[in-house]
């Protein structure tokens, strides 16, 4: 399995919760078998929109299970197992291995940001790597861990025969192409988020994991089948047209945004967990202009 | 217990780790043993110092035990029981209170940082006061969490009848200030770092957990018998004297230095555990000069 | 004039300066000459490059003579005349223009910067726009200014008849995306940085203003050219040749490092000025070995 | 005059404009007239508070040469003469120094921060010191500059025949503690902010140049005398109860709120200079509220 090569559109998948705050796992199953459906590479589960952090351990294999239950046959199926201990990290990356995920994402340690230097990742992410059943790739998300993978890091690190890839959410493509500068092709180098997925696209980038693939999945995949098909102004051309609608569920809405959007689109968005606060009416009157406006709805 | 007014050192206690990455309770509960003797107010349990991110639920829960159970009778107990969900928080924070523990130390949550406005961070800390068997106690360590405690929000939750004090490890002393200005005069406004202790004390901050505590406890409790014996001068040379012990101990090595001070200095300091890493022999001799330059060996 | 369309590589001239740190004219000159050889569309003249902020008005205005007189015919010819304040920065652009500048590049004002919101920018472009005697292009440098040009001002300004574009250096292509979004179609929108070049064409960008231009402008050139002839792969490969000379004469070694590179490659890099320091020689060698493996020299 | 030794508290002297954006020398006369009167130690003319970065060379010197002749004859006099460039910022000290100032506070550069490290700061202030012809103060203020000039600067420079001190204006009272710890006894370590101005006296610190000394330069300098007349609870109380206006008249309202203040409080406040905005009526009543409140008014 560690000669994945990963091509295509990957949701990191919403967790709902019900009103009380526990996780519905039932809508869960149903926004998977709708998304099997979709143009859609992959999933990956517990993932930052999983809202992974306010998960205990319990909840999250029960959510691994499900996706490996319910997810297409040929769909490719990532979990986000990283815990801030090199320790806690290889023991839930091969419980979720067990259950049938395909590789692991893995964030980046950050609560003692100041001594997550290049060296202490170099060796966290080879402990893990060494140590786990299923192949690693490494998330770099500075907007939460307020840490960056430095392209140093990156080239030790796709040196790992059990290190296939990476997802890179900065949106900095200047960043992006030092990467490439530095890793071997078969590294799966891929960009979490949607505000970059065009320009990655003409740099060669194959994959993206992207927030916005939850809510609009095929517009996400069309931008990459317009592209490779050659019809680079109509890729461009939906790209510009849900950028928008990025924004929105990303940077100024955050997950509740992702969610309500999620929900007016067919999906099943749920309520947010607590402290992660429910969207104002005015809110929501927002991102439904905005859906309008990209043609969404 | 509501109206617990705390004056005193505390230390954020180390826990010491074996080679293999395992928590020593032998060594943490002898460090407990000793601390008894120095000259503390209390002892916090699972603070940042604790490598509480690197600890599991069941070992967090041992600690605990073996804190209440160790400590001399008088002595304030804290622990560190802030988990990014609000239920989660609540639910250590009841499991901790059963096993006798006097007051939570709840960090602000921060995965979603750009979500923890006022509202939500009121909110957050407004449902756990209301839902937990001990008094809450607000810790603001924008060092780690990237998230600064407004004085609106400290304003705010300084009213409310179960949260009675804040940890501020900022070292920001015109924002201490600011705090002093909008709280109760029964709320027990701490410093988090011994670089602001002696200015603290002068504004009239009664407490301090202070990572220095663990391995100069005594030292930092005469800087405040000191000035509050009138001896200002004196106080104040003793605050110089360590003040680079704590930089080394914080900012400069982190935990790993920490530790090692400790185990300088007579208590058991143990491994940090992964993906910390040791200190380089360098380190360890510069971290040894400066507790000689500080007199304190 | 207000109709410039832009189209094709500037660079921001470096200024050469002698041993003693006065300008050297003569050198800068010859460099015009040079360039004009090499397939550029127009020259800025004092730039962030050009060390503007060492420079005095005399010596600014004698360079813009310079420039103009000097410079092939067809060639579009800018000048950075922003200062701090509104007053002066309308005297310096009317100088500007009387000496045949064809258009004004206006960095933010930026001391302040807790001031300069979005009201308080609007406010100072349309003031300087409405005032002076040539088109205006909105300078968006937070790497130097640490203020960051929101799409809301760029909205606005776009609309003003007198601001005719935009040199946008932050290299974040997501946000050169969010700007087309709010922009008039004639909005001459130009990438800052050649780090962001290749992707900036593919969504569109006609204009560069690139410190490498000054001393690698033909591959600048080329990459544009490449691309619009439809060679995406060829001008993919040039823009990621030359990508880690760009980060050498930008991030790494600053100024000093571009002039360096310009003196290895045929032009006249000089000496900065001070408080900038010379690189020292391990720099330059490495320096001369980014350029070998570039394929520059 | 090396061996000034700084004692009281300064105002970095606002400058009135006039509607129309002109300096208005006549109201600024009146001020220092006003201030003569106050206890104060000295004046600077030409700081952050002054708009220096909007005025031009002459306008300079017409503020200096009134400050020289209007101010009282024991008076300490300093100005901020600092430019980008190490040879225009030697060319305007010695035109300041002709003038009949005692002491120059020199601003970081800045605009290429990135390459103002250690080595450069140490090298540019050296410069500087080495060819002026009055004694050289470092001004440390990275809320403008984004630089923070490190204690290893300041212990290198400090030892420097003609650099006597230093103005702090971060209100970082930790790192203030470490410049003392490397420092001279003699060096003019002073505060430049007011929102550290108590906490700094308790550390020995004699100076502070504070731009709410403009206002209210009694209560600033009755802070100093109680402290120092051994009433640290008086000094304390006037202290927190001017705190709130000096967070008004900089952090909130910045330059326009300082000069609206000093209107109210019987001082010639007069215009901002563009691009900065007056203050919109809401904001006029809010000041006017603060001062009441401290009873200012």
């Amino acid at each position: 399995m560690t000669n994945i090569q990963i091509k295509g559109v990957i949701p990191p998948m919403i967790t709902p919760f019900n009103e009380n705050g526990d996780v519905d796992y039932q809508l869960f199953a149903e926004n998977v078998e709708k998304w099997n459906k979709d143009n859609l590479a992959g999933y990956l589960v517990l993932g930052s929109n999983s809202e992974t952090v306010y998960l205990n351990e319990e909840e999250k294999l029960e959510l691994i299970k499900i996706t490996v239950e319910t997810a297409k046959k040929d769909r490719l199926i990532l979990a986000g197992t990283g815990m801030e201990s090199t320790k806690e990290t290889i023991k839930l990356t091969n419980k979720a291995a067990k259950l049938g995920v395909h590789a692991a994402l893995i964030l980046t340690p950050f609560y003692y940001g100041g001594k997550m230097n290049d060296e202490a990742l170099i060796q966290y992410f080879t402990d893990v790597a060494d140590n786990v059943d299923i192949p690693v790739l490494i998330y770099n998300v500075p907007k939460f861990t307020h840490i960056n993978v430095s392209a140093n890091v990156v080239e030790k690190l796709s040196r790992h025969p059990n290190i296939i890839g990476m997802k890179d959410s900065t949106g900095d493509i200047p960043q992006l192409v030092k990467f490439q500068s530095v890793i071997p092709e078969s590294f799966n180098l891929m960009v979490g988020t949607a505000s970059a997925w065009y320009p990655a696209l003409t740099l060669g980038v194959k994959a993206g994991i992207l927030a916005l693939a939850n809510c609009a999945p095929n517009e996400c995949a069309m931008v990459q089948e317009e592209f490779e098909k050659g019809n680079a102004d109509k890729a461009k051309e939906i790209y510009a047209r849900v950028f928008p609608v990025n924004q929105a569920v990303t940077a100024t809405y955050g997950i509740a945004g992702l969610k309500y959007a999620c929900s007016l689109l067919g999906y099943n968005g749920g309520y947010v967990r607590k402290p992660l606060l429910e969207l104002k009416d005015e809110e929501k009157e927002k991102i439904k202009q905005i859906l309008i406006k990209a043609e969404l709805m």
